[in-house]
């Protein structure tokens, strides 16, 4: 059964300061310590490409794994909605060739944005068992400094640039799944491209987040047959700090464990929850982690992952 | 397990002639009969986005697959490199507002080109089963015409619009696999979108395909214990009249069996083989059928479809 391996990122070490810039924007430091929730915004360097950011974080990955070569590597995914160039073609293609990975790996890139880890997991798991693959990387890498324009307080002062790399294969530490997934296209204007640029509903995003995400979670949570009191940690999307604390409300008793880690990275988009993973949950004792994207799309996905105790 | 159940298409009812066009690129009718192979080129309206075609190909699926609902649907993948808008949010997310379709389903859209469909049958059913979901649309929808060069030969008389949807689930008509992929980043630049515009270097793109296609066909035979005298049909992505003719004709005896099929509908990237499975497998006597698609990236992928006679 394939399953998580490990997990490392990639985070540009420049930053900006919100707390410097709110005022420019006309808003007081609550708004960013206790609306948004990040201190600093990582954002890569101009001559970086998305790929390049997925190249550094699949190096630290191998770096950090034993007995994993990317002579072995079989299968790659990127999930990113701002790819290298202009879509075509698709951004695995050239991470194949940055890296030197073996011309016999299965690549594709997925589209979607804050819930594509969730998704990610399950497509990647998916394609290898179906395709009989052994090694595959999943990478998050949405650089959204490519889009934001720097006046608009609602996207400049939130989204953080980050990249991340899961490995999956056999004898996991962890196993993946039950999932629940959902779609609403209705929220196609709320969080778009347009003119180069990412425009936001903030409030419209916001919504959606709170009147789903819960409920899918709940129903993720019977669909497993668990009580929220016998999950470990809850790893969900870092939309903001406000999203992830009106969600964790509707949990009571399990509100602290609701993990909440946005001050150094902002909204890394699909990036939030395997950096959650890895700084929170890899060398943690947790044993089940329930984990869930929300965001553009509306698109939404909930799964269990159990830490592999063979 | 999960398999192909039914496949339909909408191709768009206007088309450009290539014969009527051929004289003002300089070139002779002899370069569209023998070389391209496409005497004509449906065009998507202009007031028709990817989502359009997408919408169109799956109503045609629903109405042609009898026990098949809108309200049973639980995955969709777009397979396109040229969805709606800019890229963000997914073509899939709109697709499922158009159409109506529950707002439980798993969407998401993959980026590919020409080998997207073979690439796209092993995703959708590995995460159908690894989800354990019922009833999935894999579509193919990308509309060339959006970024071609209408003064560029080597693109303007190739490419055509199509968009296919094709039903996977239990019980199947048609069982996938095995498949082998690979991808080479070094093709990037052969086929790419620059400047909104695509350019190709057919020679490259031409000579990548006729040096690892007819292998990769090869190896694959090999991995599922047959020859190719045992395959009933051959359907490989319709790049041009000239490159099936070059992949075929390292079969020998076996030549007979690719289909050739692009004469009304040009290269229409990842659509070309389900629209050779919708023509030419579905109604047929055909037993063992091999798919190979190649293209942009590069990439490429072949894989066995077995008829299920359970």
């Amino acid at each position: 059964m394939i399953g998580i391996k490990n997990v490392a990122s990639f985070i540009p070490e420049y930053a900006l300061d919100n707390l410097q810039r709110v005022e420019a924007f006309g808003e007081s430091s609550e708004f960013i310590t206790k609306k948004i929730g990040a201190l600093k915004l990582p954002r890569k360097d101009d001559t970086e490409e998305t790929s390049d950011l997925a190249v550094k974080a699949i190096e630290r990955l191998i770096e950090a794994s034993e007995g994993f070569e990317k002579s072995s590597v079989d299968a790659l995914i990127i999930v990113t909605q701002n790819g290298d160039g202009e879509g075509l073609p698709h951004t695995s293609a050239i991470v194949q060739q940055k890296l030197g990975l073996p011309k016999s790996i299965a690549a594709f890139d997925v589209s979607l944005g804050c819930s594509g880890y969730v998704y990610g997991l399950h497509i990647l798991k998916g394609f290898m068992e179906s395709a009989g693959l052994k090694n595959g990387i999943l990478v998050t890498a949405d650089p959204y400094s490519k889009i934001i324009d720097p006046d608009d307080k609602n996207t400049a002062l939130l989204f953080g640039d980050a990249a991340t790399a899961t490995w999956l294969g056999n004898s996991p530490a962890w196993n993946i799944g039950p999932a629940l997934f959902g779609t609403d296209g209705e929220g196609e204007g709320a969080l778009k491209t347009s003119g180069s640029c990412l425009t936001m509903n903030g409030r419209q995003v916001f919504d959606f987040a709170a009147k789903n995400v819960a409920p899918n979670i709940k129903a993720l949570l019977e669909k497993a047959e668990l009580e929220d009191s016998q999950v470990d940690a809850f790893c969900i999307h870092q939309g903001s700090y406000a999203i992830v604390d009106a969600i964790s409300r509707r949990f009571k008793g399990s509100q602290q464990k609701f993990i909440r880690d946005i001050g150094s990275t902002g909204n890394t988009v699909s990036s939030s929850i395997p950096l959650l993973l890895e700084k929170h949950v890899l060398g943690s004792d947790c044993k089940k982690v329930i984990i869930s994207g929300f965001g553009v799309g509306f698109s939404w996905g909930t799964a269990l992952l159990t830490k592999n105790t063979n």
